[in-house]
């Protein structure tokens, strides 16, 4: 790996390795061996571990929030030292470096392509069996955002391995969705987007989680009483349950897979 | 929202989100798609969950550390959604950027000129009623850090939210104040300034909390021994009280707005 | 101090301040006010409160990956306002800047330089005795990543403090050694090095912690069975102890200084 000065662009760094030990630090700092100039930003290293679909869908929610040409590196990965692949995608202007086991593929929607990491040149000396963020994903992501076209990490793969959402089940006047995400307050996300609620009349909808139903959609948690429950259209687009002031996960019993009945009328 | 790679200042963020989900990375995109030659400074992130005052008080200790020009974005921010305004504040060659509920203004003190957010040139094409950290503060306080003069931001307003530092009472040789932080150590913060100090004589000065009392001011915890209670003047200019290699909080059993009195002789 | 706007390097931060409160930021600002061009990367802020090894062991792992004339500013101090001297040093072409406690030494090896921190010139024009992070150490930092050799900072020392690694014992197919590390995970680091371990025929090699024995070295966690104890050469080149999808300090109730005996044949 030699040492580079030129004009580069920004790496994220997104993991389950907290922040207690040198781990993250060490991506860090192996990536700004390769240029200084990088533009490291850490997304979270909080993902529980090994948790690959609740990394994935924090991926989507904020990616495109970043700079065309950022370089997303990801690295939550039960697989480490077996035969999963390490891949770069290209998608939308921006490009993902993990491991291939489908933490990339929501935020890096189709169309899209992916190439297996080979090119040892672009890696650390000495690869270890059980660090490949340090050795492998950081290297090539600083590369990538600063001297290295994505075609020369390696041959183009066809497919990758894919975490797909869950999909809501449509029915006349309903749609049976579940809960995806639960953020630090509790505040729940379902797999039902904008789009999709529109298909329900908004003045009489009817949200039903663990036996609780929420009559409407609301603008946002100061709409509701304190302690009361809130339907919403949330930040990056999904319907989310909220109760204000209050957490509603906990509330509700409700975590990530449970049920949710939305109807009208 | 046009992208701009001017030279820029720095921006810092100082929420109450956390780090485990993806909120306060999607306010540094958005930040580093107006300008990727932007500087992200975190405060930091753990502010617990709508506690304005703790957070004003952090903000004020930290502020003015950072060079001139500086861009601060504070969001704890219990009214998103509701009608409180969001502000941007030039003060002592500093900037302020978030919601009109005081967490500004501890630290943006007086002589100061605050503007209410208005021009939607500067924020986020499509606005949610959740994410205004995303959507307006952080990509104003990008814009001002880069090439936007505060004058743009909106109109001028006269009066602000405040919240005001609780007042010690003085006597006759006697000063009452509170505390008003503890830190992770368990130090406590005192709403008694070096200044107000002098009034006492430091040589017989006594120190009353939870019916305990400290006796004299010392220079720092290495002058007590392991265990004891000492009172100094902290590195931000109030009384502390701390237990050296111990907790002074949970032994004193003093929260936040507990009693401290002063007097000497 | 006066504020230079020089082309800079980088500095790292690596403390036991935690990050809920002001701390570090107030580090980050007294840095940046010096040179807004710096580059400030954190290592780790969740050290154990004045755990000066697991400091000195974090920055061992990490500082090599960082690009030569890195300067890492540590502070873990249980010493502040006693007479302990700060010091910097100078080793393989890295910058070490924190207190001589022995934190340092680790990973900055010999040969090397160090010098007395006496230059008030390079300092917080008023020097608190309670936070030499934000008033000494970042800003001599800073300095040195900018625009000041280390010459310039104080005096040469001829010693400063050891905090040296357990040293293994070493008997006739034997090695005794001992744990000095756990992370998140509870995977254990052991004071034996890679080049130690050929010692023993690694085809039949016996690694026995807390009564329980594992049979040979793998390369990583893949090769057991979830549950399963592993021993391999971690990351950074000592000999670690995991459990497969598990937590092998519990398991084990193997802490810091657990012995570790290898044997073979």
């Amino acid at each position: 790996m030699a040492s580079h000065q030129t004009a580069c662009g920004i790496i994220t760094l997104l993991t389950d390795f907290g922040t207690s030990d040198g781990y993250v630090a060490a991506m860090k700092g192996t990536a700004l061996t390769l240029s200084s100039a990088l533009r490291v930003i850490d997304i979270t290293h909080e993902v529980p571990s090994q948790d690959i679909f609740r990394a994935a869908l924090i991926l989507k929610q904020v990616a495109q929030t970043f700079p065309k040409g950022t370089v997303h590196v990801v690295v939550v990965d039960p697989g480490v030292g077996t035969h999963r692949l390490p891949i770069a995608v290209e998608s939308a202007d921006q490009y993902f470096v993990g491991p291939d086991n489908g933490v990339l593929t929501l935020a890096a929607t189709p169309p899209r392509q992916a190439y297996q990491l080979t090119n040892s040149d672009l890696m650390r000396a000495k690869l270890s069996d059980t660090f490949h963020g340090r050795d492998i994903f950081a290297p090539v992501g600083a590369r990538l955002a600063c001297d290295t076209s994505i075609e020369e990490v390696g041959p183009a793969l066809d497919t990758i391995a894919e975490i797909p959402l869950p999909t809501p089940t449509l029915g006349q006047g309903t749609i049976v969705g579940e809960v995806i995400y639960a953020d630090r307050y509790g505040n729940l996300m379902i797999n039902v987007t904008e789009d999709l609620l529109r298909k329900l009349d908004p003045a009489s909808i009817r949200i039903t989680i663990s036996g609780i139903t929420i009559e409407g959609l609301r603008s946002t948690y100061g709409d509701v009483k304190r302690g009361e429950l809130v339907a919403y259209v949330g930040s990056t687009g999904y319907l989310e349950v909220a109760r204000r002031e209050g957490n509603a996960r906990h509330y509700l019993g409700a975590p990530r897979g449970a049920q949710v009945i939305l109807n009208h009328g």
